[in-house]
């Protein structure tokens, strides 16, 4: 997306000589600095140090940083070496490691000398092919906006809610949630946003609200809590959030307070959709009540950086000394909540059915 | 109630001398700092720049800061200048009305050489009946607590999640949904407090878990967005919130977010109780949706106060340049999602024919 009039993706490559250039997402949304990756230990610490995040920017980034390791050593030991310190860098990251795969299978059978610019090549598909799905999710979801501004005559912006960062910056492009709002913005639809604060990390206050107002899309940064009031007063039309998983029967596990948004939509007849690639839905498992929550650091509640009155980036503790916090990081919003699922192969009901009416083949 | 074993009100008279104490709570957590209010002046002060808050609180600092007035003047001309001093703090404050109107009433029937002393008994009374309401709350609400502990067969400690500060900090002790926390603690019923942080003013992470930790309260501070997760999973057995204003139809405008408990406690079976002492019922009002809802400042959004790692204190901006906020302060909880009311008389369904039965004068 734009950032200030200039088309960006999260992740591109500068150069021939096999540079890869990413946005450092932990400096946002104080400092916009964009980072050279040059080998694959730069690549390795960008994942670890959550300079990029977002499945599918974590994803991109892993199968760049590939091709930045067999470009210093093509072997299949170097093969290795670069899947394993990859891998290690955030061992839980599905999308991580399905990009490490890809780029291994592509390369191996191929000759030594040939692998270096196969990898670039692969992995500049594997960004393309994000690109396509968010695009693809943003067309089916902006028809869901138009809906809705068509249904109140065009008389007034639509008021959508969003929780968290479902943006550009978590992808390479487009964003999940966020690209039906970017489709219809750049249509021409007038659209603000309600963008959660998304406690403890503020991912929605310092990310989404950092895109969206560099785009140049009208938004108001609200508190968690204000949510289901302005859904009461008839101010939000509808939500679009994202998804880390969706298990097959529709239930929907997102950043923790998704739930209460969907139950204050749910209550006040508002459409609550959740994009996601086909890629976040979870075959294997039945229902949203099998997924393990992860509970994160307490210093994610008790901690909050931002910038003083100087200038300068401060991180403050705002806890009573002797108290403690709990930070479960993710909550499941069950499936008779969810309006609909956007997908890259368009709007499903939440349930098992109609995924698989869309993937046959899953 | 105990800070740090010793016992406090929230405002006590400290000598003959006709000296104020009060908690500045402004410092609060990071400094318990105790402030003599010598002057009409001081008084004033302590409202405007909420060294205290909480309707309660307020009120009984306006009762002695009527008695200070008195003190420096106690013509007719000194009580119609203290009382508009006082006024002029926080007008919209109902409690600190009332509280200015009483003391007035009760001293000016009186030669001027006695009001000085009437008006310090008035306030010293006004607080003693705060404190009886504030216990007869916290008895009723002990009563639902044990209940509930009595019915996991005292297996383990009873859950109970609150929204902002209504503690005895709000109050002149006991607190309104704090009280029947207290008195379970204090008669060994064991308890742990899940404390919504309450964005934006950090009411809960900053006062309520301050207050319960020095009383030794075993508590836990989580974002606002934790609470429906907690719910689905079985962690909380009862949730219990304060409220500026209950419409006599049982529905309660309380801190934004509220709404979005009490859906989640409907939607998991959890008894979901307010505390209100009488004084907070508006009979005028059929339901909630006649009450208008504050928009405070943007700035309670974007900006955190906390302890830097070198102990400062210290103010933060959280959102990117260019980004506003929207800052509706209070939410409406229909009374369809409401467990009960406890009040001062006893616990109340929240529908206006059980409220009237209990106040039959009102």
């Amino acid at each position: 997306m734009n950032v200030d009039g200039q088309s960006y993706r999260t992740i591109w490559q500068t150069k021939e000589g096999g540079v890869v250039t990413i946005i450092d997402q932990a400096k946002l949304p104080f400092e916009f600095v964009a980072v050279d990756l040059t080998t694959l230990q730069d690549a390795a610490i960008a994942i670890k140090d959550m300079w990029v995040r977002g499945a599918p920017c974590i994803g991109a980034t892993a199968a760049y940083g590939m091709a930045l390791g067999i470009q210093e050593d093509a072997s299949d030991a170097g093969l290795t070496h670069a899947a394993k310190t990859l891998t290690a860098t955030r061992p839980t990251a599905v999308n991580l490691r399905w990009a490490v795969d890809a780029i291994t299978k592509y390369v191996q059978p191929l000759p030594v000398g040939a692998r270096r610019d196969a990898a670039y090549q692969r992995a500049a598909e594997i960004c393309d092919e994000d690109v396509a799905i968010s695009s693809a999710m943003g067309d089916h979801g902006m028809v869901l906006v138009k809906a809705a501004w068509d249904a109140i005559g065009k008389a007034r912006p639509i008021n959508i809610l969003t929780h968290c960062n479902a943006g550009w910056l978590a992808t390479v492009d487009w964003g999940t949630a966020t690209a039906p709002i970017y489709k219809a913005h750049d249509a021409g639809i007038p659209v603000h946003i309600w963008v959660d604060e998304t406690r403890p990390r503020n991912q929605g206050a310092s990310l989404t609200a950092w895109e969206l107002g560099h785009h140049g899309v009208p938004h108001t940064v609200i508190a968690d809590n204000a949510g289901g009031h302005l859904m009461q007063k008839g101010d939000v039309d509808l939500c679009i959030v994202g998804t880390d998983r969706t298990t097959r029967n529709g239930d929907v596990c997102n950043k923790i307070g998704t739930y209460l948004k969907a139950l204050a939509a749910f209550d006040n007849d508002i459409p609550f959709y959740v994009a996601l690639p086909s890629t976040t839905i979870d075959w294997t498992l039945d229902a949203g009540k099998d997924i393990p929550i992860e509970e994160r650091s307490a210093r994610e509640v008790s901690h909050i950086t931002g910038r003083t009155a100087n200038g300068a980036i401060e991180t403050v503790d705002i806890l009573p000394t002797g108290s403690t916090a709990a930070n479960p990081a993710f909550d499941v919003t069950p499936a008779r909540l969810v309006t609909g699922l956007i997908t890259e192969r368009g709007v499903a009901d939440a349930n098992e059915a109609s995924l698989r009416a869309l993937y046959p083949e899953a």
